[in-house]
């Protein structure tokens, strides 16, 4: 077993057309279970903003946009604040199927069988500062920044378990 | 069920605590099992770069960090590529076990039983001209912008099976 050497990678890699040019990775999506644990997390814990909150009756469930923005930014106008929000770039859609809050269920964070999406991460200027911080929260770790090979970075969890890695960029 | 109100998830919103301000949204990852098929596609498909690439032959896996840059801004020394790329912000992290590519195994996308993640969204200046390109390149689509409730947006798959979700500014 080899993998693939460096050489290789570059050779895969295509020129972007230009067709794609004004293509922006604007949001990734994970279900939550309860908007009132998570809410209360990405603004209050990790700093986000509500950049946009929608709901649909019919179909019984409701997305919230969260992101690193300035709140003053947001515009006032609520068609003209999805369209801000729908354009910023990096953001947390967060999907909240309507009872999901009281059942017995549990939303699957990747990690374990079946495996496939692995974590977010959040760029911070101090990762002890900022897992000091994230204890006194009560926040849940998966590694603190000592623990394992990996040292000087972390993973803690959000209220549904997904993973949240917390680095610095001289991480690697 | 009747979801929760506008109101109240207004009222959980926490102003950013000052400690969080330079915090960033920076990364997404998940798992790909073939770099010389994932590869190609988030580059010459989704107009991605490849803004850095890591292996680590002891614990056999190799990480791919793309994103939506300039090519010409990419840093010559290694190092201090290192550092410009884990402080772009939204990049998408492709963590490439060595092996998987000739297992049996499928990674999970999350949109079926166990659900938790669903997807990444790229907005697109014109939604109807990139699904044209897109099936033009052989694209899998789980629906496309004329299907279903939600017309003008599309969700495409890529090689693993990951959900892509394509918009516009204006989708809600």
């Amino acid at each position: 077993m080899s993998g693939i050497s460096p050489e290789e990678i570059i050779s895969l890699c295509q020129t972007p057309e230009p067709a794609t040019k004004d293509f922006m990775f604007q949001q990734t999506m994970y279900r939550i279970k309860d908007p009132r644990k998570s809410i209360p997390f990405y603004t209050g814990v990790l700093g986000m903003t509500l950049l946009k909150q929608l709901h649909f009756p019919e179909m019984k469930f409701s997305l919230f946009f969260m992101g690193y923005e300035n709140p003053a930014d947001i515009p006032q106008d609520e068609t003209a604040r999805s369209a801000w929000a729908m354009t910023r770039k990096a953001t947390l859609e967060l999907t909240y199927n309507w009872g999901t809050e009281t059942d017995d269920s549990c939303y699957h964070n990747g990690n374990s069988d079946p495996r496939g999406f692995g974590h977010i991460g959040i760029l911070v200027p101090d990762v002890e500062a900022a897992c000091a911080r994230f204890e006194q929260h009560g926040v849940k770790f998966v590694k603190k920044p000592q623990d394992g090979k990996m040292k000087g970075l972390a993973f803690i969890q959000d209220p549904d378990g997904y993973w949240i890695e917390i680095f610095t960029a001289n991480v690697v």
